[in-house]
């Protein structure tokens, strides 16, 4: 039988809220075994950002990376987020490893290519090159390996990754050789019906996804979210849930099911 | 017989300088053997302060650093500079690895300790706590350690690190399993002794430097770097040079000898 790994993604909800991360980060190393930490950004890139004058370059609704906001989340996200988190989960005595997709090669990218929009330093990744092995060593030898979603083009530029995506791509490359959950830690208490109460589905086949896409029921930046989720379900991951860091120790929330 | 390690030191003068830094990196590549990186920080650091707003905190001339100057010694040595250099080395086919002190918990330190200045967030560490074990075992497994002068105190919080002490203890704390060479890149090809020609002393012993202190002939910047090399000398590593980065292949400058 295959050895289980847990990973997990936190956003900025998580990484704002002091009381949040510091509850997060002992429920995180109450978790049994093997574990992933995938973190995002926050509101700190944003601040930085704008302390800086270092505006959010948009085409057509979509965000851009250019040279100065990538020197923003390299620094916010590569350094400030990764490295803290890191300092207070070695706090905690869990054995904590900073890693880019650039450190030890473990995810080479390229940048993204589009028909009509240069998206900058944008890092698109195939789960087929994503260095499983290299993060199974470090697994294997007790390291619990913390990532910020940057990636690298191989050249010598990196690159700005989507988190979720990253912690998909992680947990689906990892699952040839580990039984792999992945929890996607957010605000809510799972994926919901209705916004305005916070009661979520306990489970969510693929088939209602589309069709709540369809219905327009589930809000707009949830889909992302669970279409990286669900592509990480087919991929081979044994269980993806989404919901609240509170709910962590049980593993509540929306569970993906794939009948 | 011991297996070599390199340790490298370079510092602003390098990093902030392109040609310099692209010399450099590849001059490390063509390095045979075990080696480590050591980088402090440059220009980009004191930029960022300046544009933030961040005041450099002195008391009796010596550096405080505060929580502001902490979060951007964080983001710029432990995120932009040294995830830019792993990108840089995994392109030159170096396996690196960008590592604070919190990372795999390698090197613990306690906050300084002064009867009269609280010099805030600085780090003090202890050559026998360095995790030579880690390390090793890093090298030994193929990878290029990249560090940044960030430890912490295994409480949570990071602690900003003179480099070429950094250095040193590194150099040192591997010297009992590896027979090390330590190489201080900076931008004259030595120590001088006289700062208008730049024709350095080939060979300096621990009693010469003495007397050269004393004297005041030894320019007083050079002062701690030669106090941090001859500590490694002493400590055990069998090879501590101190020159420019044009001369690494053949690691010319000025040698530390005890006789």
């Amino acid at each position: 039988m295959k050895e289980a790994v847990t990973v997990i993604k936190i956003g900025g909800n998580v990484l704002d809220d002091e009381k949040d991360l510091t509850t997060f980060l002992k429920l995180f190393r109450n978790i049994p075994g093997n574990k992933v930490l995938v973190h995002g950004g926050g509101k700190k890139a944003t601040e930085l950002s704008k302390k800086l004058g270092v505006e959010a370059q948009m085409i057509d609704g979509r965000r851009i990376t250019d040279t100065d906001s990538l020197a923003v989340v390299t620094m916010v996200y590569g350094g400030l987020i990764n490295k803290n988190l890191v300092a207070r989960l070695q706090a905690l005595d869990i054995d904590a490893l900073g890693l880019t997709g650039a450190d030890l090669n473990v995810i080479p990218a390229v940048k993204r290519v589009h028909p009509e929009i240069d998206f900058g330093f944008v890092g698109d990744f195939h789960i087929h090159e994503i260095n499983d092995e290299r993060i199974g060593w470090l697994l294997d030898n007790g390291v619990t390996p913390v990532f910020c979603a940057l990636t690298h083009d191989g050249k010598g530029q990196l690159l700005n990754t989507n988190a979720d995506t990253l912690a998909a791509g992680i947990a689906t490359a990892l699952s040839s050789r580990y039984e792999v959950s992945l929890y996607y830690c957010f605000e809510k208490s799972g994926v919901l019906l209705d916004l305005e109460k916070d009661v979520h589905i306990p489970e969510l086949s693929y088939d209602a996804f589309q069709d709540l896409k369809e219905k327009k029921i589930i809000a707009a930046g949830m889909l992302p979210k669970l279409d990286n989720a669900f592509n990480a379900l087919h991929g081979g991951v044994r269980r993806v849930v989404i919901g609240n860091v509170s709910n962590l120790p049980e593993f509540e929330g929306t569970k993906l099911i794939d009948p």
